[in-house]
């Protein structure tokens, strides 16, 4: 076994920074443990604090009007609550528990759910509840300074005529919801909640493919590079490809089933005449899932080529020692035959002994070659 | 992580050329990012434009008469709408948009779907409405100039006496449908829009036949090239071969899901006696599933055969150099020794040493013939 | 891209020649492309003309009597199927359209059936129509000469007192149910077509034993021999052997659907009575397709056994070749000293030079060889 | 391809003697062969003749008393079918045909069942007929001596109140089933056939478990052997092992739904209140699945193992070589040189030449060492 | 085959010393052979004996009041069972066959579900019964000494107001659960056993987090290490956690099943309000289930890339070889020629041939490294 436990703490955070991409997933999944044992339902922040302190922001529209505002508690937003508008409030940042807690009051949430919300370990998933569905997504964003694909954990409660959405950090994610929101000639003023949840969620499973492009293009990159240069820095880059692209399939495939059970029709808050749109993000995420297993199909097919184009560069390596040594060999022999100083050895009084012996060697260097031509060597 | 990101576009540019095959999947899927962050149901051609200007081409039929024109604008074939005879509107080239926003509001069409009809990377897929069917392909075709599968997006609008067909450009697919119609004999002429709609189905899922049958004369030549002749060059080319059948496979696999939905008989607009026709698309579709399972193992088993050889032939390698090495590495030294110019070395003064020495190495080369027989390396 | 455009045809009907194996599939595959384009119904026969001339044969029988005859011409056996007994029409060969055509006006049978037949292409299935069952098979026949398997596409259309069965060439496969029929103390006599249509059943899907036999005594040949000589004409031959035991698959697997919708006793014309035997039919498929994927893992054992006794051998060359190369070569680098010419070279002139060399020689070999023994390279 | 034709049929059997284990399955399908083109329901053993004479056994026993014998003819226990006790034949050998046949007039079977019987390559299956359930078994047993597992055909006939169970050869199997019987104060003795059925299927599933102990410790010797020894010899034992995990697992795989069909509670003979004991072999039987695919990915992960090793050890070798021959080689070069014959050398006249060529070398050997120490080779 | 029969047995304990890790899975498969041919229901404990002497706990709560005492034996626990409060025994060992008989007679358990309970080779598994819901489980624990990832036995019945839990030894799994009971503003004081045997099922299953976060480490630090140094150690260590993660996935999987029965709410000793609990024990078992995949799929990636790395490395390595070869084998030669002896060899003479034959031999040198860089081999 390794003996790897006497190294010092620091030692291992100076390791993890280059980890940055592989540490990805494993993360994750330590979150998680941080709750084990405690009494279910009660709240933890299971993830790192991703922002100082939590924003909440709401927009309340109907078909006439629409109120766009960021408050500094939850209060603020009660009287709107009231109301027959549509009321979307949406909190980025998930460490402040006594917010969630006041939500959870305030909306009637079951404690479990709240506990879900804080968990960003937590799996994508639908859930009926009396009163309001909730969803839970993971939303991918690619980081270009660290090269690396990060998770933002999306919640969705859906109620008759709120939404709350949750996020761990601030994102553009669903600004163009809010940016419709205004627009008072487009289908989402007229429509209740089901639609709003309708356009986050199709945000959501949008951004996958501007993530795709991205890694698409570097697929591609090192596809040509590949060609070139077989450098252990390339190959790696396309192993860590094929990790981007296996993380992107586990975040999306559980949507899959969340848009299955949303186009069946099943719940009382999703109206008929919004099925269709579900439909449509069922199909995207279809699409999304087909076009991962392609960059993988395609991944494993370049793995195989470098492989195979590896072995048979070592083989022409191979032949050229062998045909050299194989010509080389004998020759040295034969000259290291009349070097020794042997005091009869009638070839070396022969006149023509040198010139013969260059002879030889001649007609043996063509019979090699001629040998290895016929065995398709050269 | 490579150093990629300074190279300049064109540099990529240059790349891609060498990339048309591989690239094939990728630009599909970059296509659908375009549309990410759009209200849905708005309207956006994602797809290279194909041609110039949308082709659009009527064909008006039933028992008794066929009448087939081009004609410039939508409104020309409003008259042929109202009456009960099989209206088939096709319409070549998805970059004019108000044209297909015409369509939708003549026929009543949902923009959801006229989305679908215009984002190129749609997946197959089929759709019942209150007053129609649509229905989603891709049709395949092999360019021989480029040596690569292209992908035509075909979307179908079954109404009750009307089917509008939508291409990315203009092809020759639905050549044979219309010259069936001509023929005033045929079973297409005495029946409706269902009967069309298999026909037009059937048109896509054989083409594929064509190309299969291309795939498989390209298999039967690398297989008998390779045994010849195992250049990287070839290895390439099977690889290459993989991708392409790989691809075709993707292409056709969510049709099954189609064709099963249509036999069904689920669909009001299908009438019962025409599910037959269906059931027969579904063996088609079946059929060139299986095929391309048994391409894809025909080139595994390809692949494999080819690596085992290249072992093979590497240990037949390493076999000459080390039985050269063997043989003529002692031979050599033994030379060396006596070669060396130490005074006194009584071997050099005898007057049979040198023949000894010939005796002792010809001894050796025979011992060392015997060991490698035994061991079976000759 | 390969330059294989430019090979003449004649060049490539050559290779052809060398890939009687690898092409059974191909072939099959192109087939159905020469179909692809017609309208449906259009009654071609896809597939090699295989006998000069169509044969048909009728047995007719009841518990009490049997005729059986070769006739000419369809209308001979007209005035059998009036009669309540059960009348048999095998026609072998499927060139000759007319005939496939009024054998279709006859019974009756729906055009698409008619094309089904037709096309050796055809995956095997089954449907029920209003009069008639129509089963499509393939049946697998080994060629001694030829080492290879050929497909016998059989179809049998069963009616309520009448049996077509068509097979692409004349085989001894209904020979055994021709016997039966004639022992009058068989339950066949006494049952009607559904207990024929078994019967023939149960001869296509036995036959496959009689292959599985050939291929086991071929695949415990190769085992044996790929342990003594591991030639690449073996390997080739377990790599053959593969493709042929994928290839069953493919021909038995859609059979397993075909007997579970027998056994099911949905159709009209399957009597309860008869479900047992259709449920042995079926108990032989899943046996059939069992045994081939033993065979298969078998298969591939035997590929990976023989990859890895292939590293382990170049393993050990490689160390023989180590072995020599570290012993001999600082031996002779020790001669090359000595042979050195320079007029300053003290160890020379010692009397004891010569045989400290040696002696030294000789320690350095023992010590190499403890080396090696302790690595276990000895 | 092979030239195995020729070969002659003694020369084959030689061959198998070294095969028993590879042909273990081959031999089973071949037996099925035999069959092939018989009449169905034709009564033909199918399988090794493997004992003399077909051995009868009866047990009948109610809660009050128990009788057991081994009788000559069947006739002897025909009084014993007309009581209510329950009633249990057992015969083990399948060639006496005549005896099986009677059996089936006797108890009223239907002859496919009797051909199921016979047929020692049937599949486990389980069939409920009118007044008897039939179930078809195979029961493993390890074979020491050849190192095998040998399988024998169990079949089970259940009625109201007799069962017949049938063995290929006589076996230990039954006897705990027997030695219950006799023990008045267990629970079989007050139920019925129902609970007998279960303690015989229980007997067969639970014999596996010894099986997989055997080849437990197996893998556990060869997994610390392989760390030490990694000769050809102990390779192919574990390819071996691989095949007897999968041949185990063909086997146990259909009894998986033998039970789960048997705790459905559908079948009349089961009295509800034994259903919980099929529950319970339905355990072991999911369970013996589970362990055979812990043995298959412990093997796979064995091999796999075992094969990286073997490239580290190779890579280990090339680099003794490759530092061997370039340290050596420029320096036998070097001595070369000066050991060349020319007149005109003036390295060879100076006074220090020969001692600075040795430093020249060690100054050589320095920089090749540090290299390669740079490079991780040493 | 290998001759390891003649071994000693104590030749094999040493052995297994070294096996701690793989014997893992062995161990307990051979455990249930133990029972194998007892009849059913006969109690016998199938395992190690962990510790001494059962231990016997017992909690008595309801909203008011909690009593927790150890007993020493079972009748002290008799009155609280008539109690309505809710009783939980837990008994930790399972060697003292008599005290499970006795709980079994006192609270009505079926025999097969106490063997069950005592046989700790038993599959994860849900049984409802007359008036109890047995569950049997897994729970895992990481021992850092050994390095092993351990597993313990967890049975549960569920009455309407007791509750029995069962371990193989003492552990710490259910402190939480009983210090949640103390504390009285907590749910599970105010809810029935099923409640309960919800917070024991979370116990266990959050219990696995740990267990990744442990493994996930280890990955970590071990595909930092592989980057560095390649040694046969790290290997093993890779391939051993991949065995871990797969033993993990076995034990985890089944509880998969019990979590999806117990969401469905077909039991009546679940009240409907609790399913939503167990709704969340799903999730984590998905959420476990599928964090176990990405360390496959992780581990998997590490070994390609690290045999990648192996093969490029092994490239390198044949490069240098083969271009020192190819460099001083023709010069070593052509030094070799002139270090001949022959009389008549007319370039000894010549002035400049020394330095002719220098010249000659760096425009060789230079020659080839001017090749070998063509070949990018440099």
């Amino acid at each position: 076994m390794l003996k790897m436990k006497q190294k010092k703490q620091s030692d291992k955070k100076n390791l993890l920074k280059h980890l940055a991409v592989d540490s990805f997933h494993l993360k994750k999944i330590r979150k998680s443990s941080k709750k084990a044992g405690l009494p279910p339902g009660a709240l933890v922040h299971v993830g790192e604090k991703k922002i100082e302190k939590a924003v909440i922001s709401v927009v309340d529209y109907n078909s006439e009007r629409v109120i766009e505002k960021t408050i500094e508690s939850l209060e603020a937003c009660l009287p709107l609550k009231e109301l027959p508008t549509v009321t979307w409030i949406n909190i980025d940042g998930l460490h402040d528990i006594d917010l969630i807690e006041q939500v959870g009051k305030l909306f009637d949430i079951h404690p479990l759910i709240l506990e879900d919300i804080l968990n960003t370990g937590q799996r994508p998933k639908i859930e009926e509840h009396d009163n309001h569905l909730f969803i839970a997504l993971k939303s991918l964003r690619y980081d270009v300074e660290s090269d690396a694909i990060r998770e933002n954990q999306v919640s969705i409660v859906t109620g008759r005529n709120y939404l709350i959405s949750f996020q761990e950090r601030p994102s553009t994610l669903f600004k163009p919801g809010v940016d419709r929101v205004h627009n008072s000639k487009l289908r989402i003023r007229k429509r209740s909640t089901d639609y709003l949840t309708y356009a986050l969620l199709d945000s959501v499973v949008d951004h996958n493919f501007a993530i795709l492009e991205i890694l698409g293009d570097k697929l591609e990159m090192l596809d040509a590079v590949l060609m070139e240069d077989v450098s252990q820095e390339n190959i790696n880059a396309v192993f860590d490809l094929k990790k981007k692209v296996f993380s992107m399939r586990k975040s999306i495939l559980p949507i899959r089933e969340i848009a299955a059970n949303l186009m069946k029709g099943e719940y009382d808050l999703i109206d008929e005449s919004t099925l269709i749109y579900y439909r449509d993000v069922s199909d995207h995420v279809l699409q999304i899932i087909e076009d991962v297993e392609v960059y993988r199909e395609v991944i494993t097919s370049m793995i195989d080529t470098y492989l195979s184009t590896l072995s048979m560069k070592m083989n022409e390596v191979m032949k050229v020692l062998t045909i050299a040594a194989a010509i080389f060999m004998p020759l040295t022999f034969l000259a290291g035959i009349y070097g020794m100083n042997f005091k009869y050895m009638p070839e070396l009084e022969m006149k023509w002994g040198y010139f013969t012996v260059w002879g030889l060697m001649i007609v043996l260097i063509i019979f090699m070659l001629v040998i290895f031509r016929r065995k398709k060597w050269l």
